[in-house]
């Protein structure tokens, strides 16, 4: 391990060199303008993997975007580890508030900024970077890895089953780590044993074949943006719960010692508060913030759009509206069931001078992870050597629709090792990455892969 | 007249071609990219009341955009007629829902669609062609007449009022025309007695400093759409009406005369509807739907926006949302007196976890016609030789602050005939004219300044 340890020390900034070249290529899975870019994103992984030594490598096509599988199996009768992660990246807009350009990765204050540099691509680069350093020092590694980076996680990996089924003996390993999260907090080590889930949709009012003069009308027709912001008004009661009958049907209620081991945690909720700029906490009465965002099930409005947005005052009634929504779900909330709840929910409320429509669009499952599972310690030990500091157990407000997929398909844990921090703005402009955490979250990978040796197979 | 007549009746096509080259100038008074084709069409109108033997024909330039005027002083003894009219235009977008494009007037079924056929460019011409058949035919009008026709109606005329200050004395008459509404109904000639008045406001949320990813964050912080989508479903109470207190303290109830001229019109409830495109009528309980749009106040959101819009499912809640308000007002409301309570409304409901903001745009002040003066008989006279038919006496929901500014002003009556339709499409995309309209429009004009001619001056 010296001589890993003492390689990765010495590569440290040609290791952000490589991250800067493959953010420039804008991997934006959900537009279909950057199609071609997240072919070149995947080719770009690819070389790099080959370069690595990878015994096999290849990027897998699907009907969208491809993914990339890369494996090193000479370590025979020690375990197997696979390793997710994803090449695409979130939108970029609005593009004005980016201090420096999305896709020129920049180094300021200690920081990397630009689209992708933490979610996901400097993870997935933290756990290719591990590897080569074995590969360089130790000519192999001490397990056998898998690796797959999808193309499609930001638009609800859509094909990802289907790859899943095709390549299952592919796939097949003892354990799987997925880097695509958060730590608990700047320096804290954190494996993240929760994850909730996702369905999106969009809701399109509409009431007058055309925008029509609101003079000479107004007064006179249902006017779609009001009858869709009272259909949003309406989504929430006043304790801040989901008011559409049958949401909360199959939440497990969180359990005592749950409750206990998230209070424990040192959350500095007016330091959370501050940054996300909001001017108070908001949300479903009896819980607290951290139970909120990561264990009880929320509906937001991720935009909405109708009528005379641009410069001037354009007198209008709008034809019509529409508005994105997203649902965070927990255990056992089915996507599907919820979508299902959410349309009928909004077919009864629509006014009568309107027609309403419901588009369903991503779908992904809640994950809690098997934390009794040896291998849980063993992450948390590796972990924790890497940091110097002592590993908490935390869980994520966001969905990762692999986790639970792959969970499901493949009955092994999966240990959610994320090196991101909480206000990085992954989705949002001013992406940023922790540089010591990158370089700490190498050395976390190392030890991890040095750990997972030790276990017995099977 | 008989020369005049046959004058208007042989250029019919001319007449039209003329308009078309009018329309090509795209003169949206609320871009500023389009500045400086607000200044060519005013240019272009100036050149062709040269063409007419206007006495004196000027550019008036205003801090925006500028105003034409002309005059025709060469009845002495007879009375003079200011005419009013506009040349700037509506915005195009959305620009993919026209069937031909806005600033290439096509003619199809007896109609001419394009940005401005009606409103207002077409039925400036109308008094233009009129005034031209007389001065062809006769050598000059048999009354004098004045023209002024403005750049910035579409923008709620901001400086109208000081530009009638500065032009009193130029602009002194003893009755007014404005032609910038619409007919009652197809082939109807109408006279309008009554218009709304305007406040044109933005409601500005502000939440998070930026978008936040909504799974990190969903359930944490108040949503700015949801905050917004509150407040605007709750401007309406269950019985249609605007839920803001005060808002109604100034409203002139119809009278029970008023209520039975109104109802006594051919009104084609089913037909309206249908030409709206709407599912249903709706509106404030307890009046007819003509009492609705023309003389009870309302309040309509013609444009909502925030967080994502495009292709793509974001999972974000957004940073910011907000909504453009229109408020059609009634005698004797204010529009000042309204933007405040409006504004002390948004300010006092607005949710703890989110910021918000109010920016008052346009004013109009309402406008009800004196019609007891003898000159609305008189036109009403003219108005039927005309069309062969019953002239109607209507209100419009729109609003022209001229109206009510000129009024004020001078003291004088104004008459408001005008040769749209209702269905015209003026603020939304495939505007139309009717040419048979705008021939009897033409007709129309001539028997008015033909009628005037015998009144006496005073």
């Amino acid at each position: 391990m010296k001589a890993v340890l003492e390689f990765i020390d010495a590569n440290r900034a040609r290791f952000v060199r490589e991250l800067v070249e493959w953010v420039a290529i804008p991997s934006v899975s959900s537009d279909a303008r950057h199609g071609v870019d997240v072919q070149r994103s995947a080719e770009h992984l690819a070389a790099a993997m080959r370069r690595l030594g990878a015994g096999r490598v290849e990027v897998w096509p699907t009907p969208g975007h491809p993914a990339i599988f890369a494996e090193w199996l000479g370590a025979p009768g020690k375990p197997t580890l696979l390793v997710y992660g994803h090449h695409d990246v979130q939108p970029v807009d609005p593009l004005g508030e980016w201090v420096s350009p999305p896709f020129e990765a920049t180094e300021r204050d200690g920081r990397l900024w630009g689209r992708g540099v933490v979610d996901d691509k400097g993870q997935v680069l933290i756990h290719a970077k591990a590897i080569e350093s074995f590969v360089a020092t130790a000519g192999g590694l001490p397990i056998n890895v898998k690796l797959i980076v999808e193309g499609e996680e930001e638009i609800g990996s859509p094909h990802l089953d289907a790859l899943l089924r095709e390549h299952a003996g592919d796939l097949a390993a003892d354990f799987v780590c997925v880097s695509d999260t958060a730590m608990f907090g700047r320096g804290i080590p954190s494996l993240c044993v929760g994850l909730r889930g996702l369905v999106y949709l969009e809701v399109l009012v509409e009431g007058p074949r055309t925008d029509l003069h609101s003079g000479s009308f107004g007064g006179g027709v249902m006017n779609p943006v009001h009858a869709l912001a009272t259909m949003i008004a309406g989504l929430h009661d006043e304790a801040g719960r989901v008011a559409v009958a049958g949401f909360y049907d199959d939440v497990l209620p969180l359990t005592a010692e749950q409750r206990a081991q998230i209070a424990s945690l040192p959350f500095d909720e007016e330091g959370w508060l501050r940054s996300t700029g909001a001017p108070a906490a908001w949300g479903e009465e009896g819980y607290s913030t951290l139970e909120r965002v990561w264990a009880r099930p929320t509906l937001d409005c991720c935009g909405i759009g109708g009528g005379s947005q641009g410069e001037g005052a354009k007198t209008i009634i709008p034809a019509r509206a529409s508005a994105k929504l997203s649902c965070r779900l927990v255990p056992d909330q089915e996507p599907d069931d919820i979508a299902r709840k959410l349309t009928a929910h909004f077919e009864r409320v629509a006014a009568p001078g309107v027609r309403v429509r419901v588009e369903v669009h991503d779908r992904a499952r809640p994950y809690l992870a098997p934390t009794h599972h040896p291998v849980y310690e063993v992450a948390r030990r590796a972990f924790s050597r890497a940091f110097g500091k002592e590993t908490v157990f935390m869980r994520e407000g966001g969905s990762i629709p692999f986790v639970r997929t792959i969970a499901d398909a493949t009955g092994k844990p999966c240990l959610l090792m994320g090196f991101g921090q909480p206000d990085e703005n992954s989705h949002a402009p001013n992406e940023w990455l922790d540089l010591e955490n990158y370089h700490l979250g190498i050395l976390s990978a190392a030890y991890l892969y040095d750990e997972i040796a030790r276990m017995p197979v099977g």
